[in-house]
């Protein structure tokens, strides 16, 4: 399976680098590479207690991503899900703590855990102070002695950065990172694995079901579930987490794995928003991908009981752009639908001369059906006749209720009618033809003016010029020679639809897409409908 | 292919509702489920140029999520990958239209620019100004009239909305709006199609070719591409946009389609740092997922000219939070590494006491290699007698450089020999405990202090207690009873490792998950070293 990187070698540093170049200055890394990968920040100044995260690659954008003010210090990455090494750790300790000291947030994985405490044993060598603190939030194994750490760890890194902000000293930042491990649960689930850019794809998880209780490294959960849609997936979820906490207000992290859609996110955020826990829900992060596994389609819960002091520093500002910040988990406020929807219909009214024009032109177009449908057979799907007659049958069936007597209001009320009863593109468009020419009415022009505002809307919104092979083609000559009488018309009508069996290729509408030699030596349907149109017009008020 | 989702008539309207109960009060929508989904901001009043955008769903954040101030005044959803209905986009105009008007910014679909482009004509008939400029920024197809409309529309959304915002009138904004669309171009590339939630998944993309040139709807590209890693891609589309933009700074906006990890996409943002117009770029939007295709793994780059007004409505504030924000796009900052990675090797130092008690000690693991590694077979790999005798093979080797005569150095000494001579877990842990050792020497323990200062510190990084079934259980006995002689330590150390024998279920370490009848009846390995270690030595001591 491919995936946008180089090499295997340089997988990370080159992401630590893409991600420092549009980092506005606020991150850097140390001089290392390609061993020791360490992100800190550049408006430190080691009067504060100093955080320290991080571990292998692949959860982007933990860690490197969440540092900034009032989050990380500094981020140690490791090769993709690979433990840094003591010296990378060392480093970041070194570079980042002065007297305030430093503490370690540490994932509870077994070679980050020993990796950053021997890290930790060395600085202390160097007379620094050094605390850690291990973040087990997951409580999908309730056997498994040592619990995995998952998203949880980002209230870690936000309240103890807060904390640490905020000036108190070690023993504080300490005590309150403590406070949140112990109050943080969280567990996980996904429809998919994640590959390694490198490795080849696996597929453990059988269709139909889902993994429940998955670490983020694509290790494997605790068991295999029947996955029977979002909303029954957040249940039992939540019935997992149920039994860990208790009352009272709580924040919820809600974390994309990285290959959910924001689409399925946020449908997970509505699911649980109807959960049995949705009342002890205060705030919200995310939806967002915070702690991801690669690309992986899943996602974790996280649940974290709001002491004030606690919720407090939840809510501090942080400068890193990877924080989605914390809002209210609240209720959808819905507004009224504004007025003018309801169609208003217009007051008939009486036009015999009208009445007999659109008579005539709905007569003409049911009359070519036949002959329009096997010319589109050439260019198309074979039912512009159809299309039209049938709104011509319709649009005749209507003219007791509309208003003859009132140009402007006609116009309306024509777009009004085609818009409903002929469907896909060409309604629309004749529904914005008629509706345009309405308002150029109201606005003073003649019928024929009103006719070629039409044509300019319809041209600027369908996109299509002359020589595109679409009705355009005939419609523009028509009406441009419209004043000088229907015969002008209708000859020019004739022309340009005629000219359309020449175009090869069309631009527009979806002939675009059909073989040049399919469509050479026919005219476009479209066009040769306004043509007809035009010429029996014009003849049928010769002959009356 | 699974989805997170509930039901395909629901996917939409139960994400809008979920992004609205994560939107901190600042967003509202229309009452008109199912058809009409419409997002709207809550702190609107009228007196600005509104800014209405929106098209089918599933390019989330887009549109709703770019609902807020300096952005978007309304989004009006489709269903996926759908237009949304003439009376969808009406409503959100009528909704959020005042004296000042309102631009509706299109994607060039056209089902999009046909019912926004009748939805306008609707309002105008009830008075609003209202007018609609058309995105066409992706360059992929040279040929094709109808550029369709990518993620340049977020340069759009964002500068338009800025313009917007600082009180500018509807002829302003509109002219800004096409000066951006003017300007900006867009290209995406893809290793994957997308899958609509509830339909079948398709792959239309050989192994080892990317689609080119694609649209965010599934729809094919214009070709399919060899791919050979993330640089050479993006070179590949660099090259088809350098024709298209003019000398300048740019503003490049880094989107991810939806499935790229964001380990590529800091890879690909890397990349176009190394591409021929590097120097051009002078800020980065991203990378982030702004217009996706779902989850397709996929990206797209798109550029704008920057004039004066342009770059400054691009920096403005803006409020919502899928808004990834405009950085500088700049250079890497490294600082050097800090003093102290590099070993000071202690100064050598006799002491011939201790010189004989550690060369005891590894001889004593030399001689029980094989012992440990059969025990190790019945739990694991075999190997702890190995691994022990290996490191103290390296430590009766390095006695001669071992500042013996200084037990604090002397600890530290071992523990940075271990570590280096050491594989794995076992190495880690040996450090820790004689770092932890000579730390606690440092402080004025005496050895026996010291030793145990180790063993808390290797349970508090490794997590494993007694009754874990490791080394511990022999340890901490054996040290607890180490002040009343080596007999006493040596005699709990072998209870202590006998009573592993009985432990069913490891709950540290390897034999975690192996099945109890396989340990059961079999000392753990590293509870008997540390029982052979001290019965030998306290044998050695009776004798000697």
């Amino acid at each position: 399976m491919p995936h946008f990187t180089n090499s295997r070698e340089t997988l990370v540093t080159e992401a630590i680098d893409g991600l420092l170049r549009g980092a506005g200055g606020r991150l850097a890394r140390l001089d290392g590479y390609p061993h020791i990968k360490v992100v800190v920040r550049t408006d430190w100044d080691k009067s504060k207690v100093a955080l320290v995260s991080g571990g292998g690659s692949g959860h982007e954008p933990a860690h490197a991503g969440f540092v900034g003010q009032g989050m990380l210090t500094a981020a140690v990455c490791g090769d993709v899900f690979a433990s840094p090494s003591v010296d990378a750790v060392l480093a970041a300790i070194l570079s980042v703590t002065g007297e305030a000291g430093c503490l370690l947030i540490v994932k509870n994985y077994t070679g980050d855990r020993l990796n950053f405490g021997l890290a930790a044993e060395r600085a202390r060598t160097f007379g620094l102070n050094v605390s850690m603190v291990i973040v087990d939030d997951d409580i999908a194994l309730p056997d498994l002695p040592q619990a995995r750490g998952l998203a949880g760890a980002l209230f870690v890194h936000k309240i103890a950065g807060a904390v640490a902000e905020a000036g108190q000293d070690l023993e504080s930042v300490t005590a309150v990172a403590k406070r949140v491990i112990d109050g943080a649960v969280s567990i996980g689930m996904s429809l998919d694995t994640c590959t390694i850019p490198g490795s080849p794809r696996e597929t453990r998880i059988p269709p139909g079901y889902a993994e429940l209780g998955l670490g983020v490294h694509g290790e494997p959960g605790i068991e295999q579930v029947e996955f029977r849609g979002a909303r029954r997936a957040v249940e039992m979820m939540i019935g997992k987490l149920v039994p860990h906490i208790k009352s009272g207000p709580h924040a919820l992290l809600l974390n994309n794995l990285g290959g959910a859609s924001q689409l399925e996110m946020a449908i997970l955020a509505e699911d649980i928003a109807h959960s049995e826990i949705a009342s002890q829900i205060k705030w919200i992060v995310g939806p967002a991908a915070m702690m991801t596994s690669l690309s992986m389609q899943g996602f974790s819960i996280s649940l974290l009981p709001l002491a004030k002091d606690i919720e407090h520093a939840l809510l501090a500002p942080a400068a890193p752009a990877a924080w989605s910040g914390t809002n209210p988990f609240g209720s959808v406020e819905i507004y009224p639908l504004p007025n003018g929807l309801a169609h208003i219909l217009p007051i008939p009214s009486e036009n015999t001369e009208r009445r007999a024009l659109i008579e005539r032109c709905c007569n003409i177009l049911i009359g070519a059906e036949q002959q329009l449908n096997l010319l589109d057979s050439k260019s198309g799907d074979g039912d512009t006749g159809t299309t039209l007659a049938t709104a011509a049958r319709a649009l005749k069936s209507a003219l007791d209720r509309l208003p003859l007597a009132d140009m402007t209001q006609l116009y309306r009320a024509i777009g009004m009618e085609l818009s409903q009863t002929m469907g896909g593109s060409s309604g629309v468009l004749l529904a914005i033809f008629f509706a345009a020419a309405g308002d150029a009415s109201a606005s003073g022009s003649d019928w024929v003016d009103g006719l070629s505002a039409g044509l300019d809307r319809i041209r600027q919104v369908g996109g299509a010029n002359p020589g595109d092979r679409t009705m355009i083609d005939a419609l523009v000559p028509a009406l441009a020679n419209l004043r000088n009488g229907l015969d002008a018309a209708a000859k020019a009508a004739r022309q340009g639809a005629n000219h359309t069996a020449t175009i090869g290729q069309a631009k527009a509408g979806r002939a675009t897409y059909v073989a040049e030699e399919k469509i050479l030596g026919h005219n476009d349907p479209g066009a040769e409908a306004v043509a007809i149109l035009f010429e029996k017009l014009s003849a049928s008020r010769q002959n009356g």
